[in-house]
């Protein structure tokens, strides 16, 4: 059930403090977790290394580390959405990023559908997922290179999008830039962009979006 | 009620095909609104000046024309959601997008709170409508200059946030890119950007979002 | 036949003098057009508006107007290929770019068929005209906004692809610079991009590729 | 002969996938190397590094290393085409630029001319090697710093050119750019445009632009 | 007091050597260091490393470090003002630059009140602060990510303000130059910018502001 | 005497609202002046025409119009400060943005020294004003092309610095780009830039330091 | 003879005020003028109207006008160099920037040699004018477009040679961007770059150049 | 005596192959110079490392290294100049560069006059060196930072200039291209600007500016 929801929306909501690993060393992230911790329910470090999840665990048994995502996580209540975020993604070098999103997501309860790389160099492996799209409340779009994929998207679906510029290419690609520049002069409308390789902003926003849906299903019942 | 609401969904989704004025000689624009008003119940013409809906009124005389939106709208069947589309924007320059964004989303169905004027510079303006945030389902944050304001209604709210940059300012504002930027890096989470100036997508983005509330209110009842 | 081939084969190849008109004045256009049609089999003057052409008409009557491609052209051998080179465009505001390069190839000799306003938006659009592709040597795309559609029918054919991008956006799309880089990094290989708007440059490349199976044909036969 | 062609097109026309090593773990590029080499007649690896040649070769004697195009290639069905291609490269530290596109056109079956290190600071280099450019069908240009090449060498010949800027230079030639801007703004006609540093995507282009010659042969014979 | 004033009014009116660390050896920062050091009463090293202080600290005992600020000093006579520089800023990650500007500044004899991790995304941080930025004559704001910090600030108060732009943040933010447009394109009036990370600068500034007051204090009294 | 000051220090802190004209219509600015006139002492309003001016002045005769800066003002309390606003400028054609920086910090209630066309081509012209710089409790430093002359003045003088780069300049300028970058990079210490032709921001922001020195006196006496 | 010239060395060393018209109205233009005119041996007006000449010239009948490089100057004492200033240049597009250069320098006093319309588009054009450039002592090119030339020069050269962009070309031309960086980037060695259309920079430092030769002849005769 | 000048022109006048180190590894590097050496009389590698000098001196034991200018040279005919180069420099952290440019200079046979750290933030140290700067046929002018220096020069003297941005700055500094923006608006007529930290290329033009005034000498003699 969704029973829980009004007591701890705090971090569900996003608004929690998160730890953004990068230019911290392993010390102070180690100590910064154990505080958030103690004085709250759930944690979130990402960009997280091995390295430091390994010195969390030590102190924090529970604290889980998903690889790809690069996330740790102390999750203490766990809960979770009948409405569904669909991530999509376009290349195997995207994946962390999606993989970001997706824990972010999951991690804040909602229920979600991994949908990768279905890039458009293939268009008919997007073509081929139309109905698990359409089974979506609301579609995380992940894509470097020149970021096709999001307009594409847009144009299968009438689903809010939040699409996410990844880092992935090189010369002309301007680290994120030309799939940044892609996504916000979709020819399809309804996209709403976040920074390059922000999948944790995606999977937040993604989230509250897909709250809306579940929040009315509680005024109701 | 919102009995109508799968009857028509072409439009209210933001699926439709809509006219965008620059570029189109007054002749053009009249000449392809027309054909759109015989084939769908509804039409939407952007970046419209007054003398192109003057020569639309003369064919069609139920079009309506929203001056400082620059929008001409030929709406047939008008629904209204539960929920608000809170369209919050900083200076009265800004005013011309927000409103696009405003008509935007009233056009397609969603219930819509003008909080016009509340930019940065004097923080209580804003601190003071906390309440009339709280009660919107999603935010359009409309600002140009540096575009501080998206930050700090995400600061304020854990709603989603659909941010729009204006080519307010001169210099270093680079036609908006100064805001656009500011937006994107936000510290506060859950924002989605839209293309500078695009008060339209962000109508559609956000009308989208209020809509999976609604949703859930039809599958329930 | 083609017969004439080897006899005109220096405006045919893209090789000739061509009037750039932006920046010259009418007087200046007309007496460059006139020094050329003097010397030459052929003449092209491209960005050329009605007025000039008009201009030109009174001295050379044979001199034609294509209107959307703004191209005035003296053209006094003509031949046609056997292959045929597709020009494929995204929306109606791109159809004067891809005119200029449509015009472009036929006034070279090249047979094209155009494929207009198949934009990705709605992806079903360009999916039904798989076939007409297929029948093509080689591809030209034209696109504004993000330029995805170049990605798309890359990743639909293993022709070679020419790829223009359009300034049809506003605000983050620079002017062209959004699907530029988008053609750029397109993640579907054996795309060759011209410059913003260079309709012209694009339907002398896809003629010359064009041409090569030409040439086979004769020197075989 | 050419036999052949019509049962392995796949691959010599671009269309299979290829593995990009940069960002991947020796592991990974095994991995996926050995699963392509079971599914594939052909496989290839870009920028991949000795260290992962030996890795692949233990497992898959057949594959062989480039060592300046940084490509390992499993190629189990050799052709050749009558056209050749041809790649003019400027200066010597463009040559692995140059030996990325020159081997890639090669494993999909082109004959290949180099014509490498005639940049124009010696221009008379270039002019002497002008019977060997009109001998080819189709031309791949390299160039770094300026980018000047592309233009010379489009003023000489008719024949396509695909144009690929190299990250060669320092300061405001902002890794690649200042020639992707010179080749993109060339006056001479004809030219596409790769991404920087993009020798894998030329290949492809000028090889199925090649194939256009060879296709008809077969046709007619 | 403030007697000594005119007795050393070089360095702390910054007009003195200062030693910028980076691109330099060890051994010429030392030397460097030691030189000034018998020229001047007072020396600064910015952006130096704790191996640096341990070296000069081997020969001038008195050499002080300052870990976050990342400055090495010798300071032989110290005063202070009656004015206060608040040094406000908005993440722990804006620190080093923060404690720059502290530390510059108070080397230079103003009393500074630090005001950090304020950031606008917890706007009431920074509002229930207003009564110490209240007790400031002049006040620098540090702020990476979007920058929003500044505007805000300059919207609660009327004070002089120096605003630091940080390279705190990815993608989009461009290592910095989102804030440094933020800052410079701020709705509030009376704000000026200094280079992306330059506390230094930023505290040279401000204790020069600060000086205005003690000086006309010195005049009367 | 400074007696007043207390009373209305709201605009002379330069925190009133001021009217930006560029984008309003003659209608809209006369309507928005008249209503500041009436519930402020003093308005101000920028970027103003002469045509403005003229419409404003049959409604409220005391208001005053400065050509060359382009500012409207009704300013109905007069006072003027004992510390002197340096305002030094580079060429003839910045004259309009120093003019702006003048009237703005006189209007607040300034005393102000004009060292106009002192550009560094000549830097004899500014060496000779040495003595008239060390006048000043701060300086603005107005100047296009390359903004040299900020560095130089900063190297001359130790006080506060408030830096304007104006568009004057083309080609590789970029609308002012040039001069600001020069002035953020200032191998000077202690300066603050503006945005892009702010001379009004340089003015509010420069009065704030001058007042600053003002209060000190009044505390005392 | 070149008796004259250490007499009026001024304004042929390029020292002397030069009127630069953008943004001046006719009055002040002649105002100006006349002032220079009294002052002064010899006066320049650039970027010019034919307008602002016919009212100059009512009040200063020996004033001339250069239609072509937009040039009013009153010049009354004429000499003329042994040594010769080469302008070469591109395109007919080019020559309003090539004729700045080249009656800039002339009227300074250098002999001049002009050396149009040879862009590389057509190398030959260029080869066959090799003696004309031996017989120089200092080059200006002037190429907009990707401004190969200047390249392509210094590659048949060793002289110095002053290299002009102009803004000729559309879209990723970006106003003179590309071919500013073409030429700062030259493989060929010994180019000093001016700036974007600065045909007037180009012609004093050039005529600072050739007068070095004449220097010395005189020392020596 | 300069009498074996018509002997040896190649390399003197810059127009011989220089090694280029960076990307090179130490066995390259050493087999390039080894062949060069043995064809020609005089031979350059720049951005050498003092690694690369060792492993050349080996084999080539009068090869010479310059450390600061990171320069090997082998040169076996050395002449001089009766003119000189002057060469000023802004700092200490510039004085790479301005070695690269001197002993390139050197090298070619000019005579050099180094005026180093004589930055525009202590205007004394320059305007102090006057007659030295007078006493020079053509100046090169290195500086980092915001580049102001060249134009201060270039408002002293009326020599040919020769600018040289460096990359040094941080933050807005954009790795050199504030300075170089810089130069290239300089309000001081008669600048040539050559590539960020393009030492080398600006001593080459510097030189052969140089020996213009040479040349003439021999003619006449
Ligand atoms: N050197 C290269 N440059 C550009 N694209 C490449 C290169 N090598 C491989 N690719 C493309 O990258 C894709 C493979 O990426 P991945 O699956 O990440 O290995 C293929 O579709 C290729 O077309
Ligand atoms: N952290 C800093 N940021 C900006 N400028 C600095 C900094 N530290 C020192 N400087 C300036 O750099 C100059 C010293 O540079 P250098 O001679 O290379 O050590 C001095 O003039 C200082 O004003
Ligand atoms: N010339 C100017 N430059 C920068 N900001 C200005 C200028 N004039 C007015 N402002 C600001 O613009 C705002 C007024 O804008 P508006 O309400 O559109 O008239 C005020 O808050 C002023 O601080
Ligand atoms: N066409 C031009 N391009 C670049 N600088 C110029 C040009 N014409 C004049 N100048 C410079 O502009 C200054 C005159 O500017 P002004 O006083 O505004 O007329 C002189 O110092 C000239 O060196
Ligand atoms: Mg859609
Ligand atoms: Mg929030
Ligand atoms: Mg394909
Ligand atoms: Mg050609
Ligand atoms: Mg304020
Ligand atoms: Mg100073
Ligand atoms: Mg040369
Ligand atoms: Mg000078």
């Amino acid at each position: 059930g969704y029973a829980k929801i009004d007591h701890h929306r705090g971090l569900r909501n996003g608004n929690s403090e998160v730890i953004y690993c990068p230019g911290k060393s392993l010390d102070q992230i180690t100590a910064i977790f154990q505080v958030l911790a103690e004085k709250s329910q759930n944690v979130i470090a990402t960009r997280a290394s091995r390295k430091a999840y390994i010195k969390i665990k030590e102190r924090i048994p529970e604290a889980e580390y998903f690889e790809t995502a690069r996330i740790i996580a102390l999750w203490r209540d766990k809960v979770q959405t009948e409405g569904i975020v669909g991530v999509v993604s376009a290349g195997t070098a995207d994946m962390r990023v999606a993989e970001e999103a997706s824990v972010t997501a999951e991690l804040m309860g909602s229920r979600v559908q991994r949908i990768y790389d279905v890039g458009v160099a293939g268009i008919h492996r997007l073509l081929s997922n139309k109905q698990l799209l359409d089974s979506c409340r609301v579609l995380i779009v992940v894509a470097g290179m020149e970021g096709a994929l999001a307009s594409v998207v847009g144009g299968l679906v009438s689903k809010p999008i939040v699409a996410v510029p990844t880092d992935i290419g090189y010369g002309a690609n301007f680290k994120g830039v030309a799939p940044l520049l892609s996504m916000l002069n979709s020819c399809a409308s309804g996209i709403g962009v976040v920074n390059i390789n922000n999948g944790f902003g995606a999977g937040i926003l993604a989230h509250r979006i897909n709250l809306i849906g579940e929040m009315h299903e509680n005024t109701l019942s």
